[in-house]
């Protein structure tokens, strides 16, 4: 499969079953629209799984793990050994990710896109590297194209492979990369134009000498490249990064499979924005999971048009916001499938 | 145990377990306060439940139902005999609160506070009637004082005991009455002072109509029977209701068996306000779930001083909000609990 490949195989979500959807969900016994945007959810999930009775509980995250060239200029407020001891936490089961994963009945796959670090061939990730850590965008570019590619494909293959394979219905995308709020930064700010100062925060926790360098840094990165917003590969390739392109790759790939995808937070939503640059078909699969504290954030989804889900004010990534979040969208499909109607439950209805 | 005892039996939360779990979830391998409100969430069930090794797996709802002599005024979209209805959906495992308890695994257990059908005993609801629903609060007090305190310790008993007795460690509120949101509105009112225009909502979906009707009625509510703001008991007697009541001794009986409750919208907040008055120290046990779209909700919730966990657009009731925070403060518990330390996990802190 090559991008175009992958380009040509997604399709639209149905509206016709969108509209079934909401003829079932006004016919349950409550009053009409008292679920909200879980009613939203529910006939969003119809219309990608083409069906009323939708079944989400094979769960699955992808945590993709990249590190970043542009590391070196001091963008982060940890080294980029951590990205590496991180993916080792996540494997055995010892992080954030893999708590909430677990709460919500979600498996965790992390792959390795790109870390810096020679990863043991034991360990129990997906071997993917692409290479060992992005060029630094603050002199170059990130990665060439035919490597973008590359790792855009990984993600959605691994993705389509899960759903095809192992029945996984709903997914969720996660990412760990030390500095890598740095290129989603560059990312969001080259689709929108707006100024970087506007769009950078604070990642992992700098200080505010280190945000004023992380700002310039982005502003060089965006001179240096100079990434056409018009093609969303070469934002990819110049200012990306291997784990945002792997994000990327997943919501291509559960779109390709007819699969609802929940993107965690900026650094997700950034790999999601550029999919949806791609395939502008594709964000009819894709939930925004929540908002998150980076001050970024809310311009990227502003430019995907999707609301987020949960408002916890988390920042922390691996994918943690689209665990809880993929809970909601599974309780959307079993509101759609398991609320009985006025007529089944022989409650008078009053047509409110 | 009479009211007096159940008030002298609720002790504040331990602010020092809220340290101990402060210090533990500052130590975590994630930057510092990258879970936002999981973290405080977490750190208050520490504080709750005294321990960094909670386990709130045991979920219970408690779905009490009453009838409201108000309802012949013509405040609500339905009629009274969708109270019982829907009693029986409950039970059967067809309504919305059934679909969303099941999804988080928490168990529901309905009770009849004051339902205006006989029920028949063999129904699998607790069966605590108090009366055959209240008297219409536009002419007269909703019930005797003697009646508000009888179905106040029959929601606290019943929560004791479930903790006690069944090993539940997390509850939830949730409530089904035709016209309910009338006398939750005059609660608001007569506790904030504001203009019951500004605090009236359109319940299950009433039109423009009927919702000057129901502002009308609530006016007349507190003209009648002037609900003292300094007596909480005067205040549910008078323009309150039997579940309402339930719902505050289901706060009650939380807080004195030192376990958490979440609970849901406009008719439970307007429960837990009453609890809350009349013990203001039951609020450290108290979450509330999520934002109702109905109008009155954010005076409530801004009395209590609780920012609510959701804001899904909800309005529905019978506890649907409660069972989706539930597993979101669950998920805080096992953030304390489980996600491992830097000195556990050999990852490098930087102390950010």
């Amino acid at each position: 499969m090559d991008l175009k490949e992958l380009i040509a195989a997604i399709e639209p979500a149905d509206k016709a079953w969108a509209d079934k959807a909401w003829e079932r969900l006004r016919s349950q016994i409550r009053p009409r629209g008292s679920l909200g945007r879980l009613e939203e959810m529910a006939a969003r999930v119809g219309s990608i799984c083409r069906t009323l009775q939708p079944d989400l509980s094979r769960k699955l995250i992808f945590t993709m793990a990249g590190d970043h060239g542009v590391a070196e200029e001091g963008v982060s407020a940890y080294p980029q050994e951590v990205t590496a001891q991180m993916v080792f936490s996540f494997i055995q089961g010892w992080a954030s990710i893999s708590v909430l994963a677990s709460h919500v009945g979600a498996d965790v796959r992390v792959v390795d896109c790109g870390v810096a670090a020679d990863l043991p061939p034991e360990w129990a990730v997906e071997h993917r590297k692409i290479a060992k850590g992005t060029g630094n965008i603050a002199q170059g570019p990130a990665m060439s194209w035919e490597e973008a590619e590359r790792a855009v494909l990984a993600g959605a293959e691994l993705v389509m492979k899960a759903a095809r394979e192992e029945g996984y219905r709903l997914f969720g995308t996660g990412d760990m990369g030390i500095a890598n709020t740095t290129p989603s930064t560059a990312i969001v700010a080259a689709f929108s134009g707006k100024p970087v100062a506007e769009l950078t925060g604070r990642g992992t926790g700098i200080d505010d000498e280190a945000w004023k360098r992380k700002v310039q840094v982005v502003e060089r990165a965006l001179e240096v490249n100079r990434p056409d917003p018009d093609d969303p590969l070469d934002v990819l390739a110049k200012v990306g990064g291997y784990e945002i392109a792997g994000l990327a790759g997943a919501v291509l790939g559960a779109a390709a499979a007819k699969v609802p995808v929940v993107c965690d937070g900026f650094i997700a939503t950034a790999g999601a924005l550029i999919a949806c640059r791609l395939v502008p078909a594709a964000k009819d699969y894709l939930f925004v999971s929540h908002k998150s504290q980076e001050v970024g954030h809310a311009a990227m989804y502003g430019l995907l048009g999707l609301e987020p889900i949960l408002d916890l004010g988390m920042r922390l990534g691996e994918g943690t916001g689209a665990a809880l979040a993929m809970s909601l969208v599974e309780a959307s499909a079993k509101v759609l499938r398991d609320i009985k109607t006025f007529e089944e439950a022989g409650v008078t209805d009053t047509g409110h």
